[in-house]
């Protein structure tokens, strides 16, 4: 994992606030993981959690498909040198055109959430004299406890209720131009317990038995989504992958010991686990002052550049992320409240952590930012300009910012 | 105010996402605040509600000042037509480089938040050989009760304590290149109270007479943070600006009557009140279902398109803002989840609300979204094609999208 002095040299050398990315880091996670679920899962990467092109393009060679969810997505696969038949198409709401296009560039896989989708895949297929494979997504009618955001067993926009599953795979299994080549479940995401986890996964292979028992047929293919979590929170422990390996596998042996599921391929998609810890947003404190009691350092990236980490993507209370003081790690302890640049008072970053002594010029660092980081923030908010993005690889920095037009030019006079 | 026909007759034209703004209902509210404050205040508009080139410009010979809180803000203001002698930047962490860059382009007034910013005007007048006029802001001891969003009476990033005002007021007079012209106080956001407004405005007007009669000067201009709200949520009443202005108007003549601020330039700066009733965000059902009883409906507008519709820009709870069936208004009434194209749960613009029947193809609008709209949302998030804005003045309809890079293009094979 990148270390202190070369964050800070990615500061000095490419200004602030910067996102850095460790490649290196976020490929010994992937060899972690293939090591330990063995050859039982291949890898997608779900793009939506950090569409980097210069990223995609780091990983593509190193994971097996990229999860789309939406068709400029796609392109940004297929501009890292991604072929089109490893990419699957996932979204609750795909247009008409979206569907058209991807059938058109015969796209591996898309996974419809619906009949309407199936339907126009078939007539787009149909149309063009071709076929396109597709999964189909079930939304399950149970949820594994402690799952924090979860998508299962209440009403959805996601996928068909498993419910209604049998249906819709006689519906889609009808449908002349379609290749259903087996079902896709994405539950719930972000958990750190493997205990919750592995339960979910126990659903999700429920699921899939009784969907491919409907069906009648062996499945070419089942995902799982894999709602693996990243401790945000210092209080957070890091996921128990071991642990969770040792609940999960036995439950896939069983799968992979009935007949209908002996040549199925499994798929674990996944995206925060794999980038987030790996990523830094990195800022500098612009100006500090004590008010009303208070010790407030001012940086210079905001909700603007990182909407999740000042508790805006979906939570409820904001609590401080793990942060650390990078220039001057062994400063004499403090309780800061950190802000953004922004003028109102929700750009608030963290509330009296702890923190080594932080005065202007240093340089923080807001640590499992490497995914729903910068493409997930309101960028535009107040003109700011925007932070750039930093690839190290091999010890080597590369600025693979995909924009230069809003970014802060220090030379610009 | 723009009616059906013609956000119908937008989304026609230019497809969905899309934000309208109507120009003329823009103007007529500024043309209601005059007649209503009389000649008392001149008016200051907050780039940062809305930063399109094209409405700033619409709005630029309307106002008095523009008011900017980055200094890609006062590019904005200046490609808009607006000269720099009527710009007014604020904004609690300037960096050295903007300071620098507003100095030398002779910017109206620096609103500076801190000695740090008043010291680092002055070094860089200094060095050009030419002055800076400064205001500066106060942060208040006090509060209006009921105030939603306040910045007083805590600490704050914002300004200086009123508290410590006295010794900043000295330092600030003491250098040699800057021009004090007075004081600015932003205290509190988007309240649809008269009665706290007014209070606020009391407490404002004690503070700069506490200000005045410290420095001993008569300020030539004070800048009142409105405040003003706008009524989001169905069960919201609009502000009462004659209430208003009959609590406020002794109080502001009684201090005009005072020899210290008889010639004082007053402004209302306001950004939310003035535009944010006079814009719609149109949106396209693309599906629906009934999932487990509830009855979804998905947009084609996402958080991605509007963060503070779908809760996520500072509410706690989020609550269902007032949306319009465009296109089937006198449909049966039904309780619909109205969600956007995301893959996330968390993308849920409105619960059981009451519509006229939705279906796919209805268009939708969004209203109050003029303010706070596209350019603080995460509008790259899972790469959808960007809405597109649009202009209403005069019955006319002109495309003012700033980028057409990431538009949706129909005609596009």
């Amino acid at each position: 994992m990148a270390d202190r002095g070369q964050l800070l040299a990615a500061a000095r050398q490419f200004g602030t606030p910067l996102y850095v990315y460790d490649i290196d880091a976020i490929r010994a996670r992937l060899a972690l993981l293939r090591e330990t679920f063995g050859s039982q899962f291949g890898i997608s990467f779900a793009v939506k959690s950090n569409p980097n092109v210069a990223l995609l393009k780091a990983l593509a060679g190193h994971v097996d498909t990229f999860d789309v969810s939406a068709f400029a997505e796609v392109e940004r696969a297929v501009a890292a040198g991604c072929e089109v038949e490893r990419i699957t198409f996932c979204g609750p709401a795909k247009r008409d055109e979206e569907i058209r296009r991807a059938v058109r560039l015969g796209l591996g896989e898309l996974v419809v959430e619906s009949l309407r989708e199936a339907r126009l895949a078939d007539r787009f297929a149909g149309g063009l004299g071709t076929r396109q494979t597709v999964l189909l997504r079930i939304n399950p009618a149970t949820a594994p406890r402690q799952f924090g955001v979860n998508m299962a067993g209440k009403p959805s926009q996601f996928g068909i209720d498993e419910e209604e599953m049998a249906e819709a795979i006689d519906a889609i299994a009808a449908l002349p131009n379609l290749d259903l080549a087996g079902f896709h479940i994405y539950a719930g995401s972000n958990s750190l317990s493997a205990g919750a986890i592995a339960e979910n996964f126990g659903i999700m292979t429920a699921v899939f038995r009784r969907a491919a028992a409907h069906w009648g047929r062996a499945p070419a293919k089942l995902i799982f989504g894999a709602g693996f979590g990243v401790p945000y929170l210092p209080a957070d422990e890091a996921l128990d992958l071991a642990g969770l390996a040792g609940e999960m596998l036995p439950a896939i042996a069983a799968l992979r010991a009935e007949p209908a599921f002996a040549r199925t391929r499994l798929m674990l998609e996944l995206g925060r686990w794999l980038v987030g810890p790996c990523g830094w947003l990195l800022s500098s404190i612009i100006a500090g002052k004590t008010s009303r009691g208070t010790m407030i350092r001012i940086c210079d990236a905001g909700f603007n550049n990182h909407l999740a980490a000042y508790g805006m993507m979906g939570s409820v209370i904001r609590r401080n992320w793990r942060i650390a003081n990078l220039s001057n790690p062994d400063g004499e302890p403090g309780r800061y409240t950190v802000v953004g640049p922004l003028c109102t008072t929700i750009d608030t970053l963290a509330t009296k952590l702890e923190l080594p002594q932080l005065s202007a010029g240093d340089v923080i660092a807001i640590e499992n930012s490497g995914a729903y980081g910068l493409t997930s923030s309101p960028t535009r908010f107040i003109s700011h300009p925007e932070p750039r993005e930093a690839m190290l690889e091999g010890g080597r920095l590369a600025d693979i910012s995909e924009s230069l037009l809003n970014h802060w030019r220090l030379a610009d006079n």
